[in-house]
């Protein structure tokens, strides 16, 4: 019998993989079109259309010890005792050297797994790739908000340590305040590889806010922003994290009941897959 | 040049109009499927494809001053803000002798209206038509949830002042507890007018939960139950209510994006005509 | 090789038939929601999955002589031409002893086929099933909008010889109109048999608007009204029908895209299939 | 860590348990819409919407020993493969005592449950509730089609040991066929409670294609048909059911993505929870 | 209390802005899919969704002068009457020189702008970029059909004025009627610069069919035409038109119902945003 | 009176036109979402919204034989025969000289084409065009599954005849298969024209899986795969065909319900009529 819970791919025992994939079905704070909740039951749902071979890396997910976590368990009305959930669950993991990679869920939760990353790497730098700024210092009063979390990520690491890249929507004074304080790569990607010779085997942690990629490939998101990147300059980012120490990871804001075609659904399993197998395999393959 | 936010039919001043229909996009509670945020602001678009004019009560809102006073701002992620909002707005209309009519959102709302409407009338009853028992203590540690709202209610106003009618759906614990707490009348309506009755002219707070119609009748809504109520239930029922001395009332958890067919959206809008006629036919008109 | 253009069910030849079932795809005035332009097409398709045998007349379709005379070319915005071309089409057919049933289409096509079978059969009367008055002396300014089309054909017919069932929707002046002029039974078909009864042999033709059915039954049209009849009330009816001198029909307002599950232009197919047994069994049955 | 594949209220171990509910997701012989094959799936995401409590019945799923044994893998385009698979599964939970209810799939499935009870026990009467007769000698060639599912087991079982309700569409020859051969009882289920009387303790297996109920109720069906059973009505027949010997059942038919509101979904897992503890509560409660 | 009927960003007042955005929600002619009505409203609504500031252009609407003056009144069947409309809005706005920047609505209303345009400035080039020729004489006998509008410019302005961008699809007389009497740029917008060079400081009318983008960025339109443009080549087109004396612009045809993720919605409100700022930034800033 | 069952542009006879258009409507091995069945019906229908003239190679449909010869009937449950109604519909035209292009349809199908076409022409290559390798030995025991079609071909043409493009997902082993036994390019169509080029005038046919867009252009598919060609990368394939042997040709996996825009069956549409033109051009025009 078939019982298909887990991510496709996804078989080792989490309590000892490298990487441990795990859902936080949250979307409370969302300011325009809810659903990024269903995103982790949707995403494994649709993982079985999927091969575990990736014929860009030429590498099996079969091949490695990847883990599928589950979802955690979060009040649908309260951001702030989601995100301490997140901290709570990514702590141990990131301690035991595990890296935990977050499907969201909006992006307000990537400050709990980030924080629990930088109490272990006091070194770390986060790489901040999204359509939006993310840096308002509130939104309607909220602090906690989706459209606030990267600037509570500065407020915890300072000028210089945050590299982002794709945004193409903000306050004006959010792309002042990204130019001063941001290592900021506005519109696309093209400095990526550029940026990631800089940081060498610094610590780093990765947020991908799926919204980057253009509506047209990946029209499944709360607030499409029309002008975005390709599939192919986001895998091609993936790869150039290949031999990077990344400690700590997520892939954010999939609405997938907004995209009825499936598509945006295979677009978000794809860069897991991907995404897993570039931090899995320069470790264990040998 | 046509510019037609407000309801059809509710053209009226704020300041004055004895009935003030309001918005109140908020859902950031919701445990199943979001989207009662966008009850609102579709309703309003939807409201210009019907008749001002009621066929049943032979009423038109053209002949009575209502009011259409637009959406509270509410912060997405954040109920017991988005309450006591609902509270601020609704408390010096009730003091004022205006009622209030609430469009929601999710049903945790209703206690904001609720409770002003009890300061002014401190003998008031609650009328509570729905699907759900919503008599949780908690629900995953919210005490301010839409599965809590009537235990809510309950605290402020104790037993035997809560009308239920409809209900279908709940914990065991809240079946007993309704049955001992409150004048309880799961199922159906059949009930409602003796019950009316021996309420003579007390004041009442109507609240209705959208769910306690069939999904036939009303998919759009955030969790559907089947075995529910007909439209011409709901309206007999309304119907009823004529000349009763309503000083509150609310129409909750349309989530219309959950209906393309628009049908949902019809059937709250023509509830809507039909419940501001009732409350403003017989104390205007003469 | 399968090439199912037509109607399952009706494939005599149109020339000679003596039911003609047409389309006309227009849906030029239409106030809210567009899309009856579709109906026939979507029909025809899912008229496959539809058997021909009607348990409820135990008769089959296949037995008799039932035509389908294709679409009508109708120009998208011009709605006199269109009605034009429907009276056109009907003229020739109704003088040949032919009976048309019109497949909408928005119901201001109507006019055309009443007209037709007016001039043929002078003492006709006007069985009118629908949701709303259709009175309006004009909508916008246009005298030929599918909210006039009852207000057209009482120009033609004079009073009382228009006899009209489950309206729940219109202005109070056509409320009024209707009671005044028109034989009205408004919100249900309860009078239907009576009025028929009085109505003996004379020539009727047959006007359905299918929004008549309450939206749960039919989600499928472009002004959903709450409210309305059962699929088992309108079958009533039309099995009531059966042995009248019927001289043209129509039934209209199928907006299939607007009803994604196909359930709406089910009704309609099994609507029509009833609809042409009904006139067709009487006479060559025996 | 939340991991919730399994339905809810489900939580036994389908070795041991009394009830054992098993997803078949197959749906290749259907002729008109596919998609039946998502109905476990879905199901099962859906089910945590929904209490275990049923009010109907004052009992609660969690009070008993009822499993879920996830679903069978099947290969898409073998019908034959597919009855056998559930054959093999059902056989021995029957011969331990165990009732299987599976959760279909395309009514072809029920064959191979059907004949597992009927080697079992020998005396054993098929209770039928469906839209369509199903009585067809084949289609298109194919024997083992949805179609033709209820002329197998009378193949099997002869003739009045088939109590068929509801049915409301099928070709002439098979209404003739089912006057003839089987307990008909077409259109509805008024004769359901004295049926069973009949019955007293003889062996059932109870097969509900869901598309009996009316398309409003239940739109996400391939086929749907107008003119259908209230919810009311088909829970009425469960809860007559309550007592009787039943060796297995199954709810089939349901077509999840033809219903973007999810309301077909819950009446599924409503149907499900109302049936299992049918199943399970006389015998284990006392 | 937040009644956002305008679009967001545009808060001056019509009476005087330089530039006001007006709706005009009619598809009266359209032949294929209708629903381009419903783009203004849905726009407005959606537009609160998108940030004020254009980091394209480094500019924020908030510090213009830019105006919503709500939608058009106009009569669902009639588009002889609607481009009169929008005649007669636009001329003493042109008189006064006023920009208005129309959002459709079907293609044919054009028209109606333009040829207030060229009232005032006789020496008016048309810049027309869209996947159609429009070039019919007429489309199924009507002169005033969307397929036909930029045929009826050309009446109106003769040879040589029309600067044509992107068309992909037509019959093979209108290709041969553009190459013969256009400016004619079929397939993409690369010649678009060199174009405007030279037009100088000719006064220019700017109509933009929205579905000269490609269905992937832009699937919302009646009539998807695989083969466009990219929404960054469109945006470079609007940028290159800063600094040039635009006169009158439309943005037409976003149907966005069919769209049901709002992509396109927020593709036809960014290019709103930009194209006002473009029109607005030279003359105000400074 | 219009009755537009076939393919606009394709109005000649099929018995002795030189391309021959068929419909394929199965879907019964697809392992994921069906529905591929309903492509040829959407297709036709939504044809007439398209022109029969190519601006691309300034060629009209009309000016060449082309016919529809309508929908293979085909048993929803059994590929096997599927794939021999295909075959046996194919044999004949191909040995009469004319060119059968299938519009399926699941991908399995091609087989039953594909063989007709090697009986006739045993020099035969195989063009394939696909996002999947579908060289599984067996999907779940099936060796007729839609996974295995490019297998099975290669049992009867054997290594080095099959030129396979755009493929970006399979297993590990598939893609060492495809290495070895294929000419094998993955990812995209870039050595497209040389390939063509070492081909000469030996007979091919084509098979276009439309998946191997990426699902931005293209969602309406059962296995989206991001990371495809774009619409021009296929186009341009296609025109290099052109003057080439293509002596059998097909269109496969278009799930026209899963894109409601309707932009999917836009682009197969646009790639029919292209196809069509480059196979017929050449030999007709002179």
């Amino acid at each position: 019998m078939a019982m298909q819970l887990r991510f496709c791919g996804l078989k080792a025992d989490p309590a000892c993989a490298p990487v441990v994939v795990f859902g936080a079905p949250f979307d409370g704070t969302t300011s325009f079109r809810p659903g990024a909740r269903f995103a982790p039951a949707r995403m494994r749902e649709d993982s079985w259309g999927l091969e575990t071979y990736s014929p860009y890396q030429g590498e099996d997910q079969e091949d490695y010890d990847l883990a599928d976590a589950g979802d955690l368990e979060l009040s649908p009305g309260n951001a702030a005792s989601a995100i301490r959930a997140v901290n709570c669950f990514a702590t141990p993991l990131i301690e035991a050297g595990q890296v935990p990679v977050m499907i969201g869920g909006e992006h307000s939760l990537t400050l709990g797994a980030f924080r629990a990353a930088l109490e272990s790497y006091p070194d770390l730098h986060l790489i901040h790739i999204d359509a939006h700024t993310d840096l308002r210092e509130d939104y309607l009063g909220e602090r906690l908000s989706h459209a606030s979390v990267i600037r509570r990520c500065h407020d915890l690491i300072g000028d210089g340590r945050i590299h982002s890249f794709g945004v193409r929507s903000g306050l004006r004074e959010e792309f002042s305040f990204a130019a001063k304080k941001l290592d900021f790569h506005p519109f696309d990607l093209k400095m990526f590889p550029q940026v990631l010779e800089t940081l060498g085997d610094l610590p780093l942690y990765v947020t991908i806010d799926l919204d980057v990629l253009d509506p047209s490939v990946f029209p499944g998101t709360g607030t499409p922003e029309p002008g975005g990147i390709s599939f192919h300059d986001l895998l091609t980012a993936l790869l150039a994290l290949k031999g990077k120490v990344i400690v700590g990871a997520d892939i954010m804001e999939l609405s997938p009941l907004l995209d009825l075609s499936g598509a945006s659904t295979a677009v978000a399993c794809k860069i897991l897959r991907e995404l897993t197998l570039v931090i899995a395999a320069p470790g264990f393959h040998v």
